[in-house]
């Protein structure tokens, strides 16, 4: 999903998760393939933009409609396994922020 | 400034720039480092993290502790320079977006 979101007019919700990995994939690639179709079904959902360089460091910004809508992604069954994995195995270290959007701004050429 | 900023208490705010570059760097390196220097010096700046991948997407977070830190930000000389050449030279694409931040989770090996 190499793009920037088209979300709607502010306000709406972000979820900004800035992550280190550990060395070698242990079956993150095919978790994070999952975990992004199953996002893009969930109510609320407003996309998502993510980034990883060559060194480890990722920044991984959902967008999302409601509170509620992060709270329901947070409890679904799939996404809790892989919450699970990401503090045993996958991750050195993380931050996770929960945002309110209060304006955006776009260009393109 | 590859990791993850230790910010503060929520709350505090969030600019999301989320971009796709132009072909070759054209001064942008430079103008980044100097960018980045600058903003460490700005009344009410918490951080940043910036990852940006071999196609060309970067996201770069930065934190304040206020909407008026992020407005004397915007209107710095230098940064307005960069803002200019940023859409006439390096950004084929970007999103800017100005978040309030609700809570966060920090979590470490």
């Amino acid at each position: 999903m190499n793009h920037i979101s088209k979300t709607p007019q502010p306000p709406y919700y972000a979820v900004i998760f800035t992550s280190e990995r550990t060395e070698g994939d242990k079956g993150y690639g095919q978790m994070a393939d999952q975990l992004e179709k199953l996002a893009f079904q969930q109510p609320g959902f407003l996309g998502v933009e993510s980034v990883r360089d060559v060194t480890g460091l990722g920044i991984t910004v959902s967008y999302w409609e409601s509170l509620e809508a992060i709270k329901n992604w947070k409890e679904n069954a799939l996404h809790k396994i892989a919450q699970d994995k990401g503090k045993t195995v996958w991750y050195r270290q993380f931050a996770l922020r929960v945002c309110r959007v209060e304006r955006d701004h776009f260009f393109e050429i």
